[in-house]
């Protein structure tokens, strides 16, 4: 398919058929990965393949029991990963200094906009894809299970199977809420209501308002989706794997 | 252009035509990163669109005299972007609580994934694009320039063009380097010199350890290219405009 046509009807997909990805599909979604710009040419991420029923369960228990991972037939895990670049140095005699934070993050690029190459290359196959934000909150169970290596941190996984629903595009803010020109344009109080008024009329928002008892729907991310004690405890947890894997050492 | 033959015929372009971006294919840019997931549809993510020659001689400066952005027409710096999310959340007397790595991260995510929407979407019009690594390394001299808020942090650049080369692809690793089936495969001294082979073995490769008078390939990363004092200086400097742009308060 178009790739601007593959990348205009995009949404993310939480239900998937019992039909498995056949490993030519598979490939191609791999190849697409390694295609992906990556700094220096040093590709320092990996991506771990989750197809094993009994590993999906465990998975689905790691990712807060979201249906979607016991439905779709593959999980793919991109980790910031400069492990295979430092045994390679060391194995050559070249001293990696790469236990810093500018690393890991290097890294992460790399690990992120690949997965976003998956996506496209999966959606323009038919498959449907939802990216799990969970990844970052469970790195330190996430390197248990996939005994990762020091300087190796999951960083996203990409939930892949064939749709089992065809929802609507999803609403977005107008251009202007993310775009500035040459410099940033700081949004008065009257923009900020005129960027959100669409987003807040929506029936979507005014059932949510109801169900949560809410008076409106800035209250539902801050109370609800992504209240502060979670926030806090997950920036610790994050923090920890990334010093835990070595890349905080300077 | 279908989406998988954009994907597989990617390259970095360096080197662009004198010629201008119209506003319908910038716009079809835009609204390629604006369909692209984004966590809780938050859309914590900005874009800052460079096309005056002034504001770019000044970021070649910025990104340490590259050329390509002397000839290139556009730079899109993608930032990891809490603002105008707590901007409405205060407006709407919801308290954020986002002012934390885990925040930064996930906006970090929404900016490079939408990078990569764009990457595709540019190629796929004929467009060549490059990444700049040099934005987090100079991220709080950006911040500056760019006049970004609190909450906002550059986490990469895009070069932007009509090409004046034609590359030929990248070499890649073997897939076994990146991929692991269902948990990490430790790498075996063997294994290693197996996955370099080629890599170390290319002309591009003999050349550079001639130039710089080295004895392999993983020196010139070490000393040359991402050597210590520099990972060490721009991780600080990192951290800094991440702590300075208020996301490390928890």
């Amino acid at each position: 398919m178009d790739a601007l046509t593959t990348i205009f009807a995009h949404r993310s997909i939480r239900s998937f058929q019992n039909k498995p990805i056949c490993q030519e599909v598979l490939s191609q979604l791999l190849q697409a990965a390694i295609r992906t710009s990556t700094t220096g040419n040093m590709q320092v991420y990996s991506i771990i393949v989750s197809q094993d029923e009994d590993k999906k369960r465990e998975l689905h228990k790691i990712h807060f029991g979201q249906n979607m991972i016991l439905e779709a037939p593959l999980l793919l895990t991109f980790n910031a990963d400069f492990h295979r670049f430092n045994t390679w140095c060391l194995q050559r005699n070249a001293t990696p200094a790469y236990d810093n934070f500018l690393s890991f993050f290097t890294a992460a690029i790399d690990a992120l906009i690949a997965a976003q190459n998956v996506t496209i290359a999966a959606e323009s196959l038919g498959l449907g894809v939802c990216y799990l934000g969970t990844t970052t909150y469970q790195a330190l169970k996430l390197i248990d299970f996939f005994k990762l290596p020091s300087a190796v941190v999951p960083v996203t996984t990409l939930v892949i199977g064939y749709p089992a629903e065809n929802p609507p595009l999803v609403d977005r803010l107008p251009a202007e809420a993310v775009v500035h020109f040459e410099e940033y344009q700081e949004f008065t109080a009257d923009k900020i209501d005129q960027l959100y008024a669409e987003k807040e009329a929506l029936p979507s928002t005014k059932e949510l308002l109801l169900i949560n008892q809410l008076e409106n729907l800035a209250h539902i991310f801050t109370q609800k989706r992504y209240p502060k004690s979670m926030n806090v405890d997950f920036s610790n947890l994050f923090l920890e794997a990334i010093r835990q894997q070595g890349f905080m050492n300077q």
